[in-house]
């Protein structure tokens, strides 16, 4: 099947999909749980042979691990689909009624975006996630997984594609995979028919997919976190958070890589700071104010304030002011999650208005940036665009509204010229459907 | 100046821009109000230049109409200025409060998008429009005018930013214009400092701008807008509202441009509705099945189903079901705003939901799809697209939001591992700034 017929497909699956009861969609989320619980050696068993074939053309072994699933990994997905399937309904929540005359109402009403695309890579649990999302908000998905997981991702679609055909109420083709590279390519380029295209995967995926695509994006490149020491931070504090901020999991998007401190704090600050990083074998890099407290450290460049390290690397540079500090990151950071460490409510303020990325922080890590910890529920995951959604991207995200006019019989022409009928706009508190 | 310089002093703005106070935005507002109204003789001399120069150059009559400022004009954008100053701030409302953990808080507080370029035709107006718009919100604005405009949008933005100056809070550079071809081509490359296009303008302005741009776009091509008279309509009002939608004003996107006609009430309707269109000069194209009960009429071919007339002329389809209906909209239609006309409650929900626009109307003209009429105060346009804002769009959409964490020393390590600390996740009625 052409990718053309793959997404005119997709999107008359979503406009039936628009209209279907909360109850369908948590009934089919749940029997997908179902199915993947019992099936689940039969799973192991196929993607056991995804990781065989992996292992013999030497896949990296971080790359093995997100690949392969076990029992724990099942039951991860399987909870996740239980619990989402409690979440309410992200559809048809009224956000606004306008009385604009008697018996004539308007309601903006939460609706369905239409038909996602999503590419990720290695991980097939992320299928499942990923369709699962898509179906309780009511969106048709077409689905790119990585060619490892391909034997894992065609089973695991199957499964689901089996439920929705035997329940009946959602068309199968709500969930369709594709699975070349052309494919993608394809699919890049059908704007009339895909409204987000969701990439989850490296900085690479999701910068070729920004360049190659008029469709909207919604995720991040890169994660180049800040936390800024005040001058005025508690230092036991600003020690133990910029220790958590690069060491507790250095290889995700939301770790710090670049630290500022300010001038006043720095001689106090920086040694200590810089004894606990050396006992984590954290390798640091400093401007010259940094490398005149810590002479032994390396020389940041340029380039060090662009990095995503995602490894045991921090860079390190001394502000003269907080205003330095915001202007850093405003400039190299990549709008994702940034902190400051101060007791003075009047800095945390300015920073947490003038720090322009998707999550700013008050005297904590910035590795709590994310939707599970923020409590919003299961991650589509975190945007740094500045347009629809941004920072950890739940249901929400993957909904829009529509605006619904409830008359009876009204024509503007009354409602204009000279003897124009006012028009009364008094808020009302009712709900749609009336 | 070149087009980056003007690019980063806008994104610089910006920045200062989101930690302004409504009071001297709303101050702001108010002083280019008084301004305009002071300044009402000397601007309209300027424009008067621009209009004898179109003039000249034989621009046709309806730009005229729109270039031209008179007295009439100046209230009104006076007008509109001041009830924007009452507005609510767009900026800083807490959406969402969530407890973490005790002391450990989550906000989602509004903030302002970041650069606008907005791009216009003719109208002088709408620079104003925009700005102010743009100031409310803060955001910081590049302006692209009508060349036919020239002299009127150069000594407008003068105006603003004069005051801006004098005011000393907001940067002048929150609003800037641009006035070559050569620079909307620049512009439309600025991906990396534009956040947000809105292009007012022709089908084909804003075709071009999509076509050419990375940078998200808000607004619409077309309004190919359908009313669509249900077996169960009351026929009166039927013919009520077909009439107002087609005739009331048809130059404009919520106009009427195809009429669908359930089989079953077709030969009562039609020949009373063309009655009436024949009075009002409308052309008339219909399919097969129209022209048997209407044989004197021109034939449709399949041009006219995504035909956008703007003029009068109407196309009609006669339907065998709903289900034809909703789908020859959501085939042909442009996804702005679409109506049903009946009285029965289950077809109108099955429409209202099913039906893929903006809009959707039961039993009222489609020429209500419009952001005053609605209530939601100024608009700056509507939109088609379905990610971030949709239908007509206000402040509300050159908002997003930011996510706020406030802690006292947290890390992340104390919520991993085997003892690790719950969430509370509890949802609070706080807002920031606390």
């Amino acid at each position: 099947m052409g990718m053309v017929e793959v997404a005119k497909r997709a999107r008359t699956a979503s406009l039936r999909l628009a209209n279907i009861k909360c109850e369908d969609k948590d009934r089919a989320i749940l029997t997908i749980a179902e199915e993947i619980d019992r099936e689940r050696s039969r799973i192991i068993e196929v993607n056991n042979k995804d990781v065989e074939d992996s292992l013999r053309k030497g896949v990296a072994p971080p790359l093995i691990k997100r690949l392969r699933l076990d029992n724990s990994k099942i039951d991860e997905m399987v909870r996740g689909l239980r619990s989402l399937a409690r979440l309410e309904d992200p559809v048809g929540r009224t956000t606004l009624c306008m009385e604009m005359d008697e018996g004539l109402e308007l309601y903006k009403v939460t609706c369905p975006i239409g038909v996602i695309g999503a590419i990720f890579e290695a991980r097939p649990d992320a299928l499942v996630q990923i369709s699962s999302l898509c179906l309780k908000s009511g969106n048709a998905v077409i689905l790119k997984g990585g060619v490892e997981a391909s034997r894992t991702n065609i089973s695991l679609t199957d499964l689901i594609r089996d439920v929705l055909r035997r329940l009946g109420k959602i068309p199968e083709d709500s969930v369709q995979l594709v699975e070349t590279r052309e494919d993608v390519a394809e699919l890049l380029k059908m704007d009339d028919y895909i409204d987000l295209l969701i990439p989850r995967g490296s900085t690479n995926l999701v910068k070729y997919i920004k360049e190659n695509s008029k469709i909207p994006v919604l995720g991040h490149t890169e994660g180049i976190c800040h936390e800024y020491v005040d001058e005025y931070a508690d230092l036991e504090m600003a020690v133990n958070i910029c220790y958590d901020a690069k060491v507790q999991y250095p290889a995700v998007c939301n770790a710090m890589e670049t630290l500022l401190v300010h001038k006043n704090i720095a001689e106090r600050f920086l040694p200590v700071m810089a004894e606990k990083y050396r006992q984590a074998n954290v390798e640091l890099r400093g401007d010259p104010k940094t490398r005149k407290i810590l002479p032994e450290i390396k020389e940041a460049t340029d380039e060090d304030w662009r990095a995503e390290y995602l490894d045991l690397i921090l860079s390190i540079k001394v502000v003269d002011s907080i205003e330095e500090a915001i202007e850093h990151i405003n400039l190299y950071g990549s709008h994702h999650t940034d902190g400051i460490i101060t007791m003075s409510e009047e800095n945390a303020r300015r920073f947490l208005m003038e720090v322009d990325s998707a999550v700013v922080i008050h005297n904590a890590s910035t590795r709590f940036s994310d939707g599970y910890r923020f409590g919003l529920g299961a991650e589509v995951g975190i945007s740094t665009g500045k347009i629809h959604a941004r920072g950890p991207v739940g249901l929400e995200g993957l909904v829009i509204y529509k605006y619904i006019v409830k008359g009876s019989g009204q024509v503007v022409s009354k409602y204009t010229g000279e003897n124009a009928k006012p028009f009364t706009h008094r808020r009302l508190s009712k709900v749609w459907p009336v």
